[in-house]
């Protein structure tokens, strides 16, 4: 008897879960349409050289890879067994792997039908990625990403437009208390200047620095000095990325929750930060990197003001993202009561230079569904309907095999009245058939025993009141409501 | 630089190829819903037990295997090189599996969640599906299946009502010519009795003989032979399932295309077919079968009398449908324009018990989309609105970084106003701008340059009609229509 569990991290949805799924994914799909952009879909299996090394090494492991089939396995297989000396040689094993984001794979398309494409391109795509990762509460092998992406513009209106559309599915899902923080590759690498952290150091750094939201100060510097970091370095990167640096400066205190004055807090925290740069007059590229950085999102910033994205934008500077492809803008959309994002995106522009001969610029938001959900599900915010679906409107019960027939031609003109109806499938006592359709919460049920046939009436039972009224079959769809 | 093509049998899906797959989808959810069918979603990989041998060797060999990792893979592969064998040990490398259908996964699901599912449990899944078939035309190695399954009864209102809600999606997709062909296991077994097949070989010979559309009669009386079938037994087995049975009883000439008295055809085959079962008295248990069988057969045609499937159900006793699992009823749809189905299925009542303590019975029907959108492409059954989509119903034009923010503005004022609205992304020549939607094919254009803004109006563009129209921003909504 084979084990009746799916495999380990990934989930069944059984048919309520799949309507609340349904539900937040019409919606999002709904605003990024309203937006202009486009659905894209892509296979779940790519080539394995099209996923490695875009995730760095550690993504590399996390990548499901697939067995090479036939021939060319033991082809494989034999030069490993005679090349045998470690792990390189089982890489030859897979020549196929499950899809890790939907970023790089639209990477690849936009590359492939550059022609084919609009100059500015903007697709949406909705669909499962796979990464082996230990499985942990709210962390799953096989995950939703909604992701929205621009190509072909390096205007920070794309970028206006990304935090405009994701702020309104969050507030058309029902939340009120997200937060969209922003920062900027190009400011970090500005800060990393003028923290004197060696340009080697730099990308090790940053995905070190990630981990501030988990393993805290303390947790961040010690990593760093393990990379070898100075002291001094460390010190000078805390004070400029986390509050500290903007309580020295000017005694201000951040807010987590948005306020109604978000533009002119993120403002004036820009203008603090600009400042701190003033300041360090002797390095130059430093400099330079931070007040483009701080020109950017302060555009960005006056951009939003008539948007939905309004006052759910925060400039935060301790903001990394993991991911190596990023060049300029980064996001990430927290809600407070969740440890984690619910998503996040950036400026890309030299990852589809990667698949082309071309470098196209691109600007990308995805949205993590599962983690959406979990908050939904814990804050009881969907909608009655949703989250107490019945599998149908009325069920139409069957008397004998006789009368089978005059049961599935009640159900189809009940039907063309436009109601969901399930047939019971086999002739039953009533009493059972009454008490299966309470137990799938049917609201109404349709006899059809042989006094209707005969007089060609129906009687519809209210579940909830009880209440059995008989009619012509023509009228039955209207006491059904 | 990586490759840009998509993975060999695989498929990218562009905007508008996603927009008549989700138009045909839509249709197909909308029919199973209001049949009281629930959606179920299960993941793409598979621990490789719940998977293997549950297609046949074929089968098997077709299946993607998902390589083990990191120690694991590390141990299985030493494993392999000091017991090696041949192929047996590479089999150990992969512990997962990309899905090969729908149906085993839901015979999962149903073991697995007993309790809390309904006694009757209504599911349609509508999701992707993996094999390392050789790619051809028409042939991929992901596509798409659209599965309708019905646990827990042995009632045939069960295939009626399947059989119903099929004709209908196709009905509504706006297909007349279909034709449902209709057997049964039971009959085909009583066939092989009467026909003196030995026991062992018969799993083979439906094999064979479900390649009859295939490799014609010819074809399959030389594969019979070889599998070492007496020529009398494939001569009879021939006369029983192709129409010269029909013709040899009655004289009668059966005609592919559905008629308005295909309910009479079909109960005068299925007397013709019972006539012969009574001439062959001396092998009983070939008649029980049979007879049974054609008894199912006609119970299922009256019931579908009054349904949407009513004149496009065939009965056949040529058609055998490949997989192993069929224990009934098997089913599959044609149109003349297609050498294949465009899906097919059938009753099931041992595949569940293979996973659960219970034996439950269960009947499905699955659809393949591809194939579905190849004929609709050719034939061109798709609406004008989804086959010339554009991706917004206007576009704002961005007349300098100082007024994109008005720009912004203005989108998200005719967006509340339920338009679909994107943003040209950067301030250029308003003449590049107009070509650029003219290029996307958006049916309206907002000019916003320095006048408009100064005046509180927006210039509407009609790019069909080149007419241009200046309007008050609180009425441009109602001039895009």
């Amino acid at each position: 008897m084979a084990s009746t569990q799916p495999a380990r991290g990934m989930r069944d949805f059984l048919p309520r879960e799949v309507r609340k799924r349904d539900y937040v994914i019409g919606i999002i799909k709904q605003v990024y349409e309203s937006y202009g952009f486009e659905p894209l879909e892509t296979p779940a299996v790519e080539n394995i050289d099209t996923l490695m090394g875009k995730y760095g090494e550690e993504g590399n492991q996390l990548i499901f890879k697939i067995l090479k089939r036939g021939e060319k396995l033991v082809q494989s297989a034999s030069f490993s067994l005679s090349e045998r000396d470690d792990s390189i040689p089982l890489n030859e094993l897979a020549d196929l792997a499950l899809r890790y984001d939907l970023t790089v794979p639209l990477a690849r398309v936009v590359a492939n039908n550059r022609n084919e494409l609009p100059k500015f391109f903007k697709r949406y795509q909705i669909q499962p990625v796979w990464r082996a990762d230990r499985p942990a509460r709210g962390r799953f092998r096989e995950f939703y990403q909604c992701d929205v992406d621009a190509i072909g513009s390096k205007s920070m209106t794309v970028e206006a437009d990304l935090l405009s559309a994701i702020s309104e599915i969050f507030l058309r899902l029902g939340f009120k208390d997200f937060v969209i923080r922003l920062n900027s590759r190009l400011l970090l690498d500005g800060i990393m200047f003028v923290s004197q952290i060696p340009a080697e150091k730099r990308v090790a750094a940053i995905t070190i620095f990630d981990k501030l939201d988990k393993i805290g100060v303390d947790g961040v510097t010690k990593e760093l000095l393990d990379l070898g970091i100075t002291e001094r370095s460390v010190e000078t990167l805390l004070y400029w990325t986390t509050r500290e640096h903007y309580f020295a400066l000017d005694g201000k205190l951040e807010s987590h929750v948005p306020s109604n004055d978000a533009v002119e807090a993120n403002k004036d925290k820009l203008d603090l930060i600009y400042r701190g740069f003033k300041d360090f007059s002797s390095e130059n590229q430093g400099k330079r990197l931070g007040t483009k950085a701080i020109d950017g999102l302060r555009h960005i910033i006056s951009l939003t003001e008539n948007t939905a994205a309004r006052n759910h934008i925060k400039i935060d500077a301790s903001l990394a993202r993991g991911l190596s492809y990023y060049t300029g803008t980064i996001m990430e959309i927290n809600v407070p009561d969740l440890a984690g994002s619910l998503g996040g995106g950036g400026r890309y522009d030299g990852l589809i230079g990667m698949f082309g001969k071309e470098q196209i610029p691109a600007c990308g938001f995805s949205l993590g569904l599962e983690r959406i959900l979990v908050v939904m599900d814990e804050r009881g915010m969907f909608p009655a309907e949703i989250a107490e679906s019945a599998p149908a409107d009325v069920l139409v019960t069957i008397r004998s095999d006789e009368t089978a027939a005059e049961s599935l031609k009640l159900a189809q003109e009940l039907r063309s009245s436009g109601l969901r109806v399930t047939l019971y499938p086999e002739p039953d006592k009533l009493g059972k058939q009454i008490k299966y359709a309470d137990s799938i919460k049917v609201p109404f049920v349709a006899v059809l025993g042989e006094s209707e046939i005969a007089n060609a009436t129906v009687a519809i039972k209210n579940m909830k009141t009880g209440d059995q009224q008989t009619a012509p079959r023509s009228e039955a769809g209207s006491l059904i409501a």
